[in-house]
């Protein structure tokens, strides 16, 4: 166990935000409601995964909407405890922690400002190691943890419980909701015990964040560059360099769904790169030549302050630098491809992990 | 107190789709489940508004959805018993008996079938004293009672506890629920006490029903006209007897939507109706001169049997006699009409009361 102070919330939130593969929320927002939780109620205890007891309840705190309709419907601090307490009051029993259900700018931070207020340790892993756009897409499913009950309350005082089948199904009915709500909620999802917990979750994830996030902002002061700190940390590969040239765009059905054009600089001149995502970035082509595909992340990075630019900030005559990032192994296996493999979203191409990939491309 | 068996069941299934204005879901179905139970558990009570003590807690069981879908989409029994439970178990409070949301082939039977299981009676009342296709559309509204929590489930096993803070709010959460949920819902609704019941209801629903059904049902024995009958217990005008040359309908949004067009005969030769409808018949017009309109009661009847065509029975050559119908007192207020008037669905035309209507016109 340790303690998360403002600093480390800084780095979480920046190094959440690359993981959270162009997703998972404004890092701003989600940091300043966390930063004033433990302003007002002190740190957070960040605990590992082993330190939750077998048998006592881990719940994740979440926002579920479109990253697009976040940046201009602030949540008012309140929904995640009330989504926390309803979930609390229908199970009928206590809760030992929370947890991310994602890796993510907001989706990182929102469990540890509900930490915050209720003196809750934070469980360091999340049930991705990244960001996806559907409920149903954790490692917790894969395990056979049930989503529900599950709370979600809007910023208006609405509040729902749902009990369903699947986690497919909580998908599809939160969403409607979500939609029908004005395009964002929070939630009090997946509750488990802590023997799920160490069976299902992605390890380390909050640690994860944290030392990305310390490495970017450190190479600032130590003039280094941040892009080779971030490879690093997380074994990742340099996919592209280029400029955005354009960038389509819709929100339908509660998702942010679009592609952006990167005309390559450097190395990569006269090439093309296509990254088209569904809040999250799915699929990166050069020159139709599939790079990376979901489940691996892929991340665009502002070269010059090693900082991510998510889905919803991507615009015309940007510069960036589009990474890819090996995903957990859970990922990989065939139960964890059904969910998240580039088939589910559409794509009718095997998954290749991206260390196999990036193997058979030479740039010039 | 009386108890309620088998044939006047049959009374009230019959005369509550005429009360249930072309909505109220298909009376075959809510018949069979309602026999069905009966026919298990026994007859059901049914007692007076007054009976109710006024701190005991009564709950309305109904189904939500378009009824053209309920045609396909037979209910499995069990769900209104599940959203009854589930309610029960969040309030924490016993239930001491349910009560018809609206009059309707399908919502008048739901709670019989319930009651008859659960040993409960059913108030000789209802929240509209007709049918009408949304959620905050009942007399309880307009005396303040809040229509959550909320109980839905559907017949796959997914279950719903809804807390809004509007009686909208429910409508629009319920409804898309409903419509991801394949079409059709059952839920557990506007929770209240004897005294907000003894306020709100609509009195004695089920035995205006019952008299309709039985009125109908005798005439065929007795050789008298059904319809002379039917105008005479409800206080009902006859506003046209015509064929029907066109039916145009849609489902949208979870609702049943269209228009059916009446060409005169006998004394209505030569003259056109254009009956619109929203699960319900809203608006009946000929020759552009409007008859009656919401919140009255607008219902197209079979001249030979006097039994009621429902919206979805509607086709083209069915012979029809359409007759309106004054509304509950309760829906002439001026809180009732924002909720139910022609306004609300739309239309710009204020409110005239059928009585008024029917006097200035003159046919041939």
């Amino acid at each position: 166990m340790r303690k998360l102070d403002a600093q480390a919330i800084e780095d979480i939130a920046l190094g959440a935000t690359i993981l959270g593969t162009g997703g998972g929320g404004d890092p701003y927002i989600g940091k300043l409601m966390a930063l004033q939780a433990i302003e007002e109620y002190g740190p957070v205890s960040l605990i590992d995964v082993d330190e939750v007891p077998d048998d006592e309840l881990v719940v994740p705190s979440a926002m579920m909407g479109a990253p697009t309709v976040l940046v201009e419907k602030i949540p008012n601090g309140e929904e995640p405890f009330k989504a926390f307490e309803l979930l609390k009051n229908h199970m009928g029993k206590d809760i030992f922690g929370t947890i991310s259900i994602e890796a993510g700018g907001l989706n990182s931070m929102i469990p540890l400002a509900l930490a915050a207020r209720l003196g809750l340790p934070v469980v360091d892993a999340d049930g991705m190691g990244r960001a996806f756009p559907e409920l149903q897409m954790v490692t917790f499913t894969i395990y056979g943890v049930s989503s529900t009950p599950l709370a979600l309350c809007d910023e208006k005082g609405n509040s729902i419980l749902l009990n369903t089948v699947t986690n497919k199904w909580s998908e599809r009915l939160a969403r409607v909701l979500t939609v029908e709500m004005g395009g964002s909620t929070m939630l009090a999802i997946y509750p488990m015990t802590g023997k799920q917990l160490k069976a299902g979750a992605v390890r380390g994830t909050m640690s994860l964040a944290e030392s990305l996030g310390r490495a970017i902002r450190e190479s600032k002061l130590n003039h280094v560059n941040p892009l080779d700190k971030i490879l690093e940390i997380t074994h990742g590969h340099l996919l592209f360099k280029g400029k955005i040239t354009d960038v389509l765009r819709k929100t339908t059905g509660g998702f942010a769904r679009g592609k952006a054009i990167f005309e390559g600089i450097e190395e990569y001149k006269d090439k093309t790169m296509e990254l088209e995502f569904q809040n999250e970035n799915l699929v990166a082509r050069v020159d139709d030549q599939i790079l990376a595909s979901v489940p691996d992340l892929i991340s665009v990075i502002d070269p010059d302050t090693g900082k991510p630019i998510t889905t919803e900030m991507l615009r015309y005559g940007y510069r960036g630098v589009v990474i890819g990032i090996p995903c957990n192994e859970k990922w990989r296996t065939d139960e964890g491809l059904k969910l998240v493999g580039p088939r589910y979203f559409g794509y009718d191409i095997d998954y290749i992990p991206i260390e196999e990939r990036v193997k058979g491309v030479r740039v010039r």
